[in-house]
């Protein structure tokens, strides 16, 4: 009911302008009681999107320990991520629905921009920061596309051991310019 | 007449057992008239599903000229051929296609496969030049999702000249494994 009443909220005002009140009012819930559950409005979203990980992780994965390895950390987190039961379904889920509903790309749009990119790019000691940490996010998406929707051999059944290596570089020289 | 015989003929019999015979029985035309015009059965699934640029033309892009430039001049392709009118639009509704309907999922990965990532991985001279291939297509797609179907920012809006030098190195990694 709250879930429902939050992805209407979302769908109908966007994620900068949804407020934890008017879902908390719309679910007949005390707004009290719902940041009591949920917390801030962005833990909320990542719930009513039925988020299969909440992508802040990626954050802290990221900041945490040394940089030079930032880029194996990333990739190294992405591809055990997947092969969590249920994570896959439940992002490739999210990639279709954002690939063909504008209001879905929206809102993934905003919260990329206002959660996500943001906290990580504050943290890259470089150069069009942002830039450098959605190239990273690019690859990650069409990594998911490439290997899960369209399938295509061998880089569907291609091993974790085989492909962190020619990752990590990637995501190395996006985050750390190396 | 003759794309829709090719795109019923491709999609009830997927890319490698369609027939130029059976598409030009279809569309009541002699066979010989259908290689005349579109000669041989990639151009015609080319042309079926709307490519907006043939494919093919990346390989040529990557094999012509110096290898130590590989990755500049495909991320330069690249980056060119989404400004040229018309092409964007047809790339992203084939990615929805892709990401939404199994049937084209399966067409794009079979023509993929038997077209497009063999001849390019038959001139890198490196180990796993399929699986670097795709890496490099994977960038590719994840790109044109992020920034045009999600539209996060500054990607959305970075100019050609911003991509470049970010994209140029990942490719000549990918290809080139420098």
């Amino acid at each position: 009911m709250v879930l429902e009443a939050a992805r209407a909220e979302f769908a109908a005002r966007g994620y900068e302008k949804a407020s934890m009140r008017a879902i908390g009012r719309a679910a007949g819930v005390d707004a009290a009681l719902l940041h009591h559950y949920f917390g801030t409005k962005d833990r909320l979203f990542l719930a009513a999107l039925e988020f299969p990980v909440d992508p802040r992780q990626v954050i802290e994965v990221a900041i945490a320990g040394d940089r030079a390895r930032i880029g194996e950390r990333v990739a190294g987190f992405v591809l055990t991520l997947w092969e969590q039961p249920g994570v896959l379904d439940r992002l490739l889920a999210l990639i279709r629905a954002a690939a063909t509903t504008e209001q879905v790309a929206q809102l993934m749009r905003e919260f990329a921009t206002e959660v996500l990119v943001g906290r990580i790019a504050a943290e890259l000691d470089l150069e069009q920061p942002e830039l450098r940490t959605e190239l990273m996010i690019s690859q990650v998406i069409g990594l998911a596309m490439a290997r899960y929707v369209i399938g295509v051999e061998p880089l569907a059944s291609a091993t974790r051991e085989e492909l962190l290596p020619l990752l990590a570089p990637t995501f190395q020289r996006y985050l750390a310019g190396e």
